[in-house]
C-alpha cells in the first residue's frame, strides 16, 4: 500500500506500475530475454532458455529474502538471482544471469518500468489535452481578467488561458514520447566490457541489441553503467510534465477561490469534502496535481546528480537513483491521471468572469486608454494621468470612464482582448496536427 | 514491502516505523487521546471515550478505502474518520473526531511517528558513538596519511579521524534529542481558532495541552497548521544526522579502496558479494549509508519549502510534506542502523596505513621540513626548494631525506602528527560526558 | 553589482555584507588575529604581528589576481596570502599565515560573514516582529474569513493571522540567535592536527581559542574541516527564517488579490508600478520575499549535502559550499529587510474582510450550525443537511439562515471566532517576553 | 567580480557572459529589435527606431538606479525603460518599449544570454571531445583495473573509460545544441494577448516572428510568460552537461589519488599548489569541474519548479528563475571551460595502471576463471571455490594462479578486457560522425 501519505498518486493505479511486483516482473523479463538471446547466439542451450522462462514468475521469488539481500549486497539482484536460480530446473541453473552484473538487470528492468509508466502518462496527457481543447473551443472568446503579480492586469480570454494549458500539455507529450522512444537496454557485464559474455562464446557485441529487440527497448551504443544520460532524459520529461500540469493546477486553485469563483471542479458526492465543515467543496484534483508538482523537482537533484559518479559502477550514486526514479514515475503518473480528471470535471463560469472584469470599474483597460491618450499627451503624462484616475476610481468607487470623460466603449474589457482568439487557435491547431 | 529499491533502509526495520500500519495506529491514538481529554473536560461522555478507545484498532480500518479517500478528499483523514466512526458503538459515533479538522489528526500522528523514529535513530547513533569511541581509544596514536583534495597532505592518526566521526555523531545526537523533545501536539480545529471545540463546551484552550500530555508530546503555543517550524526542526535534525553518517561512509569508501586498504568491513558469508565476481567483497554498510546521505538533502527542499504556504491551511503545500517526511524518517533511521553496523564491523589495518605513509618517501612530511628550513632560507625559498625536491623524489623514486641531505628522523611521519592525540581525547571526553 | 537579477536582495544592502570586499576584509581580519595570537604565545615576533596588521587592508590586494588564483589552486587563499605577503614589511613576510591551511582562513572568514549577516537578519526580524505585534494588537478581534484549500472555511481574526506570522518570526529569531552564538573559529592546519603551528612553537592547542576570542567567535572543539555541522546549523537557521517570512508573503499575496483586497502594501510613488499598465499597484515587498523563499530551500541541498564529503579536506565538496552559503546569507538578509518593509507598509482593510465574510451568506459558519444541529439530528445527518443547504444557498443566492430557518445570530461570523483572541494574546506575550 | 567564491567559473570568462553588462546589452538589443520591427510594420516612425538604436548603449544606463528599481517594482525593466527613454531623443521617447511588458524584454534578453552561453559551452565541449578522442585512440588497448563499489572488479581499458567520457560529452553536445536551436523570442504584452501592440496598429501577430528574426532567436507559438518550457529545456541541457563533465571529474579524482596515480593533471608552476604543503600537486581542474557538478542539480529545483506558477504572470515564481538561471549558465560554462583544460592537461600513466592490475595477484580476473571452471564444477561451486581462493590470496599474499594451479595466462588481466576495444571504437565513430 503506502498510498495513505501519497496524495500525488493514491488510488490512481500509478503505484502498481512501479511496485515490487512490477519490478520483479521486469527483472524476470530481462533475465528471460537475456537467456533467449544467448540461446539464439548458441551460447547457452535452447532448453536452458526455456527452463528459465518457465521459472520466471514472481510467485517463485520471496520478496522478503530479496529485501534482506539488499542489506547484504546493497542491491536486490544478488538475492533475486539466487531465488530465480533455485526455481529453475537444476540442469539450467548455471545458465541463469550468465555473464551479467546486477546493474545490467536492474537498469534494464527500470527502463521497462519507465516504458509502461511513460505510456500511461502519455495516455493521460492526451486525454487531458483533449479535454482542454474542448475548453479552448468552447471559450475561445470568453473574456476574463488577466492577472499579473496577483492583480488585475488587462483582459484575456478563458480560451487563451486554456490554450496556454494545452500548449504546456503538448510540450509534455512531446518530451515524454521522445524519452519513451529512447529508453535503452543496459548490458555491460561486470565493468562494461561484455567480457564474461564474450568468455562464454563469441557474438556478444550483438547480444545487447538482441536483448533490446526482445524487450522492445532501444539499443545501447555503449554499456551505460557510468553514462546516466538515459535516467537524466527520463527525469527531464517527467519534470516538464509535472511542471506543465502544476501550472494548470496553480491557475485552477486561484480561479476556484471563494472570492473569484471563475472555475470549479464538478461536485460529486464526497469529493472535496472536509472532515469538519459541511459546506466545503475543495478543489481536490487541483490540490493533488499541485502537490505532485511540488514534490518532483527535488527528486531531480538525485536523478541528475547521480550522473557525476565515480568508477565503472559507483558506491552509493547508482543506488541513490532507484527510489527517486520510482517516486518520480509514480508521482508524475498520478499527476497525469488526476490532471485528466481535473480537465474533465472543470466547470467554467463566464458570468463570474464577467463580474470580476467589472470589479475595477474600467481600470483593467487602462493600458488601452493609455495607448489612446499617449499620442496626444505624451507617454509619461498619459501614464501619470491614468495612474491618478485609477487610484481615484479605486478610492471613490467611481467609474473610470466618468472620471476621464471618455466613451465607455473604450473601457469595455471584452473589446480589449487583443489577439487572444488567433493565439488560442494556434494551440488548437497544434493539438489537431498531432496524431494521437 | 517496497524495500527492494530502498537500499537506504531495506531490512533495517526502519520501514515499519512509518508504514501505513504505524500511521493508522498513531492516528487512532490521537483520536483516542482527544476523546479522553474531552471526556475529562466533561465535553463528551466518559462512555463515549471508552467506546472510541475500544474501537481504535487498525484491524477496524480498511486501508484501501482510505487510499481511495485520499483521492476524493486530498487527505486520508476523512475516510479514516468514517471508518473509525463506523467501528464505534453507535451511541458514541457522534463523539468521534469532535471539533477537529483532518490536519489536527494527521499532524499529531506524524509527530508520534517522528518520536518513535527519532528514538530509534538516537539509539543507533549512541551505539555508533560507542563503537567509534572504541576505535578512537584503540588507535589514538596510529599514524596514517592525511589526505586533502585526494592527495597525501600531512600525517594524521586514525584516532583523530575516528574522533572526527565521533564528534559528528554526537552533534547528530544533540540535534535529534532537541528535536525529539520539542515535538508538539497539533490541535486547532478547522482554521486554528479551536472554535468547534469551544462550541461543544468551554475549556478548549487547555484541550491541546491535555492531549499532548496523554500522548507524551510537547504542548503547542498556537495551532500550527500554518506554522511549520516543527517539521523544519525535525528536517534539520535528520539532515545533520544523515550528513554526519554520510561523512563516515565517504571516508570508509575511500579507505576501503583496493589500492588503499586501510579499513575494511568485516567479512561475513554473502555480505558484499557480487552477482558476477567471486573475489568481490564490497563495502556494503558504507554504500548503504552513503546512498542515504545522497537522498536526504533534496527531501529538505520540500520540507523547508512547505513553510511558505498560503492560507490557514494550504492546497498542496501541506500535502507535499507527508511523503518526504516519511522518506526522510525511514532513510535516516536506516542510515543510523547501518552506520551502527558499519562502526561495529569496521576492521582497521595499521600496517596498510604505515605502508601508505611510506609511499611518497618523505614528501608527506615536507610541510615540517619547510618549517625547519624556512627560518634559514626564508619561507618562499624553502617552499620552492621543497616543491622541487618532492617533484624530483616522485620522478626518480629517491628518498626526500637523501635529496635534501637531512636527518631521516625529521621525515618520520609518525613524528609529525601534531596534536592529533589531545584532539582525539577531546572527542572522547565529550562522548564520556554524555549520559546515554 | 549583479543585483539586477537578484530581486531577493537588490538594494537592501544585503549584497555588501558578503561581497568580495567583505570577504577579503574578513580574511585579513583572520590573518591578523592569527598573527597576534601567535605573537601572544611567543611563536612569532610582536613586530611581525604589527606589520601584518598594518598591511591588512583590502586595498593592498588585487581581486583579479585572486580570482585567477582560484582557477590555479581551486581556492582564493593561496593568491590572497601571496598578495598579503607581498604587502607586508619583508622582515615580517615569513610570519604571514604561518602554520595555516587555506581552509582555516576561508572558513573563519565565512563565519565572520555569517556573524554580520545574522546580526542584520536579527535586527530586521525584530523590526518585523514589532510591526506585526502592532497588527496583532490593532486587529485582535477583527473577523475575517479563514481559508483552507483556497475555500472559505470558518471565520478567524486578522489578529490571529498576524499572531501566526509573529510566532513564525519569533521562531526564526530564536534559531538565528542560536546559530549566531555558536559560530566557531576554524583552525586546524594542513590536515587538522595543528601540527605546523606546534612545529613553530608549543601552545597550539590553545591557539584556536585565542584567535576565536580576538575575532569574537565561539571556540572549536576539534578542527572542523571535515565536520561541517557549523555550516548546516547556519543553513537551518536561514531556512527557517526564509520559510517564516515566505509564509507571511504567501498570505499577503492572497489577501492582496484584486478580488479579495483585505490587505495592501501602502502606495508610494513608483512602488509596485508596471512598465505597461498605469493602474497597477503590485504587492512588491511580498513578491520580493516570496521569491527569496522559493530560492532558499534548494541551496540547502548543497549546504547539507557537503557534510558527507571524503578525506581530511575534500575535492569539490568544500568548494561547493561557498557560493550557496553566500547566496543563502544575502537572500535571507534581503528577505528580512523586505519583510520589515512589508510589515511596516501593510495596510489592513477590515471593511473588505467583513464584506468577504458575507460572501457565502452564512455558509462560512456552517461548522457551528452543524455543532448545534448534530446533538438533535445525529452527526452524519446534520452534516448531510448542511451540505445540501449550503449547496442550495450557493446555487440560489439565498441566505443559509433562511434556508435552515434558524436564528441569524447563529450565523454571525463575528460570533464564531473561537479562541482567536486568547491565542493571539499568547503570541503577543511571547513577543513581549523577549528582550530585544 | 564576485568570482572569489565561485570556483566553478572563476577566471574562465563565463562570468562575463551573463553579468550585468551582458544583461543590459541584451535588453537593449531587444528594445532595438522591437522598435525596428514596429517601424517595419509601420507602427512607429522609422526615425524613432533609429533614435532608439542610437541611444541603446549600456553607458546610457545607471545600474545602481536599476538595482534600486528592482526593489521598487520587483524587476529591473521598469527602471531600465525609464533610463533608456531618458537617453533617447525626446521626439522618439514615446516609442520606446511600446506595447511591451517587463517580462517580454527580460525573457527575450535572457534567451540571448542563453544563446551566447550555450555557444561557448558547445565550443568547449567540442574541444573536450577532441581531447578525449585523442585519449581513446592513444589508449584503446591500455589495460587498467575496472572498479565497482570502490573495489577492483575486472580489467577494462583506459580507452573504454575515455570512450565513456567521450560518449557523455557527445550526449551533452547533442542536448545543448537542441536547446540552443529552440530558444524563442518572448513577446506577449501585459497579459499575453499582444493587445497593446495591436492597439497601436495591426499586424502584431507577426511582430514576434519579426523580432525573433532580427535577434536570431526561434519564433514563439504562444507568448510564454506562463509556459516556462523554454527555461526547463535549457535547464535540462545544462544539467546533462554538468553531469557528464562531473562524471569525468569524479573518475579523474579517484584515479589521481596518491595510492592509485593512474592519471594526473600536467604540472605547471603554481597550479594545484597548497598554501601549506610544498609537495602538493592537487587535481585542480577536476576539483573545479566536480564542484560545478555538485552545485547545478539544486538549481534545477527552482528552474523546473517555476513552471508551476499561477496567473498570467506570477508573483515570485518568475522572479525566482533569474538568479538560478544565471548561475546555472555560468557554472556550466565554467565547467565546460575547465573540462576542456582537464582533458587537455590529463597525463595518463600506463605503468601505474599495470602495477595496480597486479595488486590482487590475479583476483581481478576471477570472473574469467569462474567462467572456465563453472562448466566443470557447476556455477555455485566454482564461485565458492574462487571466493575462498581469492580470500586466501589476499590473506597470504599468494598468487591466485598458484593457489588454483591453473595456467598463469588465464589470469593475465590484459587478456580479459572483453570487447573494450570495439566499444571504444563506437564512441570514436560517433565523434567522427559529428560535424563540428
Amino acid at each position: 500500500m503506502s498510498e495513505l501519505l501519497a496524495p500525488a498518486w493514491a488510488a490512481t493505479g500509478a503505484g502498481e506500475l512501479v511496485d515490487d511486483r512490477a519490478l520483479l516482473t521486469a527483472m524476470l523479463a530481462t533475465e528471460v530475454a537475456l537467456a533467449e538471446a544467448q540461446a539464439e547466439l548458441g551460447v547457452i542451450p535452447e532448453e536452458a532458455a526455456k527452463a528459465i522462462r518457465a521459472a520466471a514468475v514472481p510467485e517463485n521469488l520471496d520478496p522478503r529474502a530479496i529485501a534482506e539481500g539488499v542489506r547484504e549486497t546493497a542491491n536486490p539482484v544478488v538475492a533475486f538471482v539466487a531465488g530465480l536460480t533455485a526455481a529453475v530446473d537444476p540442469a539450467a541453473a548455471e545458465y541463469v544471469h550468465r555473464g551479467s552484473t546486477s546493474q545490467d538487470i536492474l537498469d534494464t528492468a527500470l527502463m521497462l518500468l519507465c516504458r509502461s509508466t511513460l505510456d500511461r502518462v502519455t495516455r493521460d496527457l492526451v486525454a487531458t489535452a483533449g479535454q482542454l481543447a474542448g475548453h479552448v473551443r468552447a471559450h475561445r472568446d470568453t473574456p476574463m481578467a488577466g492577472r499579473t503579480l496577483t492583480q488585475h492586469a488587462v483582459p484575456v480570454t478563458f480560451g487563451l488561458k486554456a490554450a496556454t494549458w494545452l500548449h504546456l500539455v503538448l510540450d509534455a507529450v512531446e518530451r515524454v514520447r521522445r524519452a519513451r522512444a529512447a529508453l535503452p537496454v543496459s548490458l555491460g557485464g561486470a565493468a562494461g566490457t561484455l567480457a564474461a559474455y564474450e568468455e562464454y562464446g563469441p557474438g556478444s557485441l550483438e547480444l545487447p541489441d538482441l536483448v533490446a529487440r526482445k524487450l522492445g527497448l532501444a539499443p545501447q551504443t555503449l554499456p551505460w553503467h557510468g553514462i546516466r544520460t538515459p535516467i537524466a532524459d527520463v527525469a527531464s520529461a517527467l519534470l516538464v510534465t509535472a511542471g506543465a500540469l502544476g501550472k494548470i493546477a496553480a491557475d485552477v486553485l486561484v480561479l476556484s477561490r471563494t472570492e473569484i469563483g471563475e472555475v470549479a471542479e464538478e461536485r460529486a458526492p464526497g469529493r472535496g469534502a472536509s472532515s469538519a465543515m459541511p459546506q466545503k467543496h475543495n478543489p481536490v484534483f487541483a490540490t493533488l496535481v499541485a502537490t505532485a508538482a511540488r514534490q518532483l523537482p527535488p527528486l531531480a537533484v538525485v536523478l541528475f546528480g547521480s550522473m557525476a559518479v565515480e568508477d565503472e559502477r559507483s558506491s552509493g550514486g547508482w543506488h541513490a537513483e532507484w527510489q527517486p526514479l520510482r517516486d518520480a514515475l509514480r508521482i508524475t503518473a498520478g499527476a497525469a491521471a488526476n490532471a485528466a480528471r481535473l480537465a474533465e470535471t472543470l466547470r467554467v463560469r463566464p458570468d463570474a468572469m464577467a463580474a470580476n472584469l467589472r470589479l475595477t470599474r474600467g481600470a483593467i483597460v487602462s493600458e488601452r486608454v493609455n495607448a489612446v491618450l499617449a499620442p496626444a499627451l505624451g507617454k509619461a503624462a498619459a501614464k501619470r494621468l491614468l495612474a491618478e484616475a485609477t487610484a481615484e476610481a479605486e478610492r471613490t468607487g467611481a467609474d473610470l470612464a466618468d472620471l476621464l470623460d471618455v466613451d465607455p466603449g473604450l473601457l469595455d474589457p471584452a473589446a480589449y482582448t487583443g489577439l487572444a482568439g488567433p493565439l488560442a487557435d494556434r494551440a488548437l491547431a497544434r493539438f489537431e496536427r498531432e496524431e494521437f
